[in-house]
């Protein structure tokens, strides 16, 4: 019999055979194992299991706090700074839970959506904040519910702040987070992690400090898997408070939560907030230089930094939680001092993954996508199922459609001016497309002294990879090969490689050339004849926005076009080329021609009916070298076709 | 969605943007894709389409038919027959019935058994004859049934010779092979592919010729794929049959069966048996030389491939169908003159197939049982799922036990006598043993002056490709490293290399270095100080009979040790080194000791109780080196590890 589950991880048959087997000296600790590969162990941990993995090998870790923005814009400035931040290797990020801003609701401001985000698109453990106090228990059900739907694994259980002055106890609601993480138990068993707050110096509305550290024991007992503090200015407050708990019996993990001062005015604010006092000798240091920003930061910097070295060194903290404040700097400035920002080049696979746990088998996507993850995955949000291992096996691809190109994770970093002086406020020929094309490439100035950093198909700007072909993939675009996605062929470098390396150390990691393009039909056809030459060894898919699709694609096959071979792993195929999949591509290559680029300008203009005739006429094209040991013949296929052309 | 189900192939989910996909000058016939790699799309397909794809590219295919041993030790030879000759590359084997020999019984000479074999372990499409006649409907229909449960997809649906002198019709009975066809039709709708026998002069018991083909006729209107024609001696008779079949409208494939003449005796009772008329010129040439076996057989595969000559050179024949009256020299000889005998060293995947339409997808395989596929088959047999792609994906392994190491199929080529002679009639220690292996691998003769050609976990001579580290294994061997499976490391070889490719053409084979040996405690346990050094390079599972297991597999992750990429494919990795099944593995290989050889021994013999030492007493040890790039370092650590014993 066969196990066709493909994620549970089950016990191994029992049988005779292997009644014995896990004895001796260095045997495995169970007979268990996971049906997937298991390349990247977290990736399959809960937070809390993370947690203890990271305390028992010694690896220090830290935390970002995040709140909603206000705006749209803020929006998404805030979901690039995720991307921007999570490099830096965050065990987690949290974001905070405002009553007064619908913090469950749909917009794209709200916790809920934003948490959310976090998880789905930018592959973040994410801790999503609630209060309950004001709230109905059907209120908050349908929040977790929600929360629960959209792969959130982790909720701050929290009370908030009473909305009246004088805050009145309510029979048969919500009083205090103890009740929130009871009803979080009760209603979800144990699908949450949960987290609670601890307050080194003592709620200010508790009786007093000790009767404090009850009321957190409560929580804990209730179920809560780990504390995170409130604020705090001197080290040997946090130590005192931690010896404190374990004291009375708290022995889930207590992180300290970091608050590196950044300006007088949010230290002020927070300040009253929290009911806090700033010690004297901070006091001292700032007031003289309350006005000049750049002084107070670095203060705040130092003060974090020999902070947090006192709270590592006491042996006893195993993770820094920051109070962010939305901004980047400073904290990034104190961690890459405590040698914590851990941004290794290397991935665990080639591509950013996604954090849903619905998500976690998935090990294999199509490789047209590789600079649209987020477009990717609002496209496959409903799959059930994820391809594991390979892609034809378990994916009858139904792609969602792309209808809108405007949604905040998915829309471009720069405002339309931006947009117009990278990519011509004026279109005057296909000729002056193809110069944009080749400025993003080249990194030279258009003739308008912009430079083009993205482009609608690469909101970032050239992946280092790319570089490797930077010079032939310029020469091409000159000439109307507008590339829009490319990669090397790799035989074998070290799993290490800084600029192609993924997954585990020992390993090696291969590739066959891709490149991908939008061209005229007059080349297609050219090409179509250069090909020929090639056989088996380049396959082809070309396809124009009507549909007319040509390939040699052998039974629709998937092809495989990066693999890594690791120590004691089976073989990891990360990135297919596949023929179905490329159908629903070309639609979404083809609109952001559209979306992002005629809409630019008006109805009716020159520069719009060029671009319009381009995506009306133009064919997208992609081509794989099979002979990954040999040198890339792509060049040379380009070459042939402009050879016969001319 | 996805689509969960592993079998079948799937059209393509419609949807607006694959709408248009299917026009264009070169675009793929349909749009439907399988769901697994078409390593080998023969593998996919059923006979009758096999015969189709054969005729369109022009391939030259060609079958064997054999009949029902009638001894157990016939069996076992003809089982090994049908290995060998299926390296020749039939497109089918077919096996006759015989109504007295109890056909359909459970017995290892019947027919359905044989023909079971035939698809399930030696991976041969196969067709069972079955004949109708005095026969119920109800045993007909068991008999299917049957047939349908052991993976046998293509019945030849005969009358069969009516048991009493004067043959009566039956009303309600089954008096024609057409009612035959037609009950296979009716009972089991297209299951199975239908082939029924044409007689080219005309059915000795027809009215005539054309009342004959007319009855052909309806055998195929009521569901026949093809047909077989019985033996002729022109290939004249042959070609005007096939046109006067055409004549009436019979469009089926129609095969010759060919006879080369072995000997005097068996002509004459086939001739016999058939009512055929040998023509006076092959007589004149026969009967002078009948009593000389050799100058016949000369004489019949001269004539044999000069008639199958004619046959092919009509350009109306696409296959040929011999008559081997189980033997193999005679027909294999005419088959390699007309240069058909198509012995390919390259196989679609690195071990051999089994034919049962429910393995069809199977491509990956612990590498224990490289040298015992009929034993991995046999032990697998009752699971409804194989892995496909991936190993762990698919696969909790429950494996059979495998208690009868006598089933024919399984059963050593060699008698007991052969075995004492190779293995030494009296063992005086363990030496003698180490030895015994040593000269299995270096083709030397033993002290007895035999050839060691087999030995109890392999019952063939030394692969070619094991021979590529010969030198290195009768070192280790001498030194009782007992080696049993072995692979050297290979960093990307074309996939058509003579020795180790396998695939289609334009593809990289690639392996990691593997050895498999028994050992004795003292030297697993310098083994393991030694292989500390290694670190993660190399993976090893030590066990023991007991079960006592170490090993450093990290999550008890399978390891894919050969792997081959092909154009426009996903990456496929045949072999892998399970931990778990290592313990199912480990139960067979351990009782090989004491059923194949201890028990050559009496009890209580000096020779079995050094066997039943080394069962007791030994480990079971499989090493792989990860770095396949590199030198293979296994024979560094057992070098390592004498060295540290010295």
């Amino acid at each position: 019999m066969v196990n066709e589950n493909q994620h549970t991880c089950s016990a191994s048959s029992s049988s005779k055979s292997d009644g014995g087997s896990s004895s001796g000296s260095e045997s495995s600790k169970d007979s268990s194992r996971c049906s997937t590969p298991v390349l990247d162990a977290e990736r399959h941990e809960r937070l809390r299991e993370k947690m203890r993995r990271r305390q028992d090998s010694g690896d220090k870790w830290f935390s970002l706090e995040f709140f909603p923005p206000r705006t749209a814009s803020g929006a998404v400035n805030l979901i690039s700074r995720f991307d921007r931040m999570g490099a830096g290797g965050p065990l987690f990020v949290d974001v905070t839970w405002h009553p007064a801003g619908d913090p469950g609701s749909d917009k794209e401001t709200s916790s809920m959506v934003i948490a959310s985000t976090a998880v789905n698109y930018c592959g973040l453990e994410t801790i999503l904040h609630m209060t309950c106090c004001n709230q109905t228990k059907d209120e908050i059900t349908g929040h977790l519910q929600k929360a629960k739907r959209l792969g959130l694994k982790n909720i701050m259980a929290l009370r908030g702040d009473p909305a009246g002055e004088e805050w009145q106890e309510e029979v048969e609601g919500f009083n205090y987070a103890v009740d929130l993480v009871k009803h979080i138990r009760n209603e979800f068993d144990d699908y949450f992690d949960i987290c609670v707050a601890g307050y080194p110096k003592g709620h200010p509305e508790a009786e007093n400090y000790e009767a404090d550290l009850r009321h957190l024991k409560e929580k804990v007992l209730a179920g809560a898997d780990f504390i995170i503090t409130q604020l705090f200015f001197r080290s040997e407050t946090f130590l005192k408070f931690l010896k404190d708990c374990q004291a009375i019996g708290i022995t889930c993990p207590i992180v300290p939560g970091i608050f590196p001062i950044q300006g007088y005015h949010s230290l002020r604010q927070l300040v009253r907030l929290s009911k806090l006092e700033v010690p004297q000798e901070i006091k001292d240091v700032i007031e003289p230089i309350k006005d000049n920003d750049a002084a107070i930061r670095n203060y705040g910097v130092e003060l974090a930094v020999s902070m947090c070295r006192e709270l590592l060194d006491s042996g006893m903290v195993h993770g820094l939680h920051f109070y962010t404040l939305n901004r980047e700097v400073a904290t990034t400035e104190v961690l890459k001092r405590l040698g914590m920002w851990t941004e290794d080049p290397r991935r665990p696979l080639p591509w950013a993954v996604s954090a849903h746990p619905k998500r976690r088998v998935e090990d294999v996507r199509p490789i047209f996508w590789a600079s649209r993850p987020k477009s990717y995955i609002y496209r496959t949000q409903e799959w059930d199922d994820f391809p594991n291992g390979r892609w034809g096996n378990s994916s009858s691809p139904a792609f969602g459609e792309l209808k809108d190109y405007y949604l905040f994770y998915l829309k471009s970093k720069s405002p339309r001016e931006e947009l117009l002086k990278m990519w011509g406020e004026e279109l005057t020929s296909e000729e002056s497309v193809f110069e944009v094309f080749t400025c993003y490439i080249s990194g030279e100035l258009n003739k308008n002294g912009h430079r083009v950093t993205c482009m609608p198909w690469n909101d970032d700007p050239l992946a280092t990879e790319t570089n490797l072909l930077k010079e032939q993939l310029e020469k091409v675009n000159r000439r109307g090969i507008l590339t829009i996605n490319s990669q090397p062929n790799i035989n074998g470098k070290p799993s290490t490689d800084p600029i192609v390396g993924w997954g585990p150390s020992g390993g090696y990691v291969f590739q066959k050339a891709y490149l991908e393009f939008f061209t005229s039909s007059e080349i297609v056809t050219a090409l179509l004849k250069v090909l020929k030459k090639y056989e088996t060894r380049v396959n082809y898919h070309i396809v124009n926005v009507k549909g007319q699709n040509i390939t040699n694609a052998p039974d629709l096959q998937p092809n495989a076009v990066t693999w890594g071979i690791f120590p004691g792993r089976e073989i990891i195929q990360p990135t297919v080329v596949d023929p179905v999949s490329f159908l629903f591509w070309k639609d979404e290559a083809f609109a952001l021609w559209i979306e992002q680029w005629a809409k630019l300008y008006e109805e009716e203009s020159p520069s719009r009916m060029i671009i319009q005739y381009i995506h009306d006429n133009y064919y997208l094209v992609n081509l794989v070298d099979n002979d990954f040991p040999l040198e890339n013949c792509l060049w040379q296929v380009v070459d042939d076709t402009f050879e016969l052309l001319n």
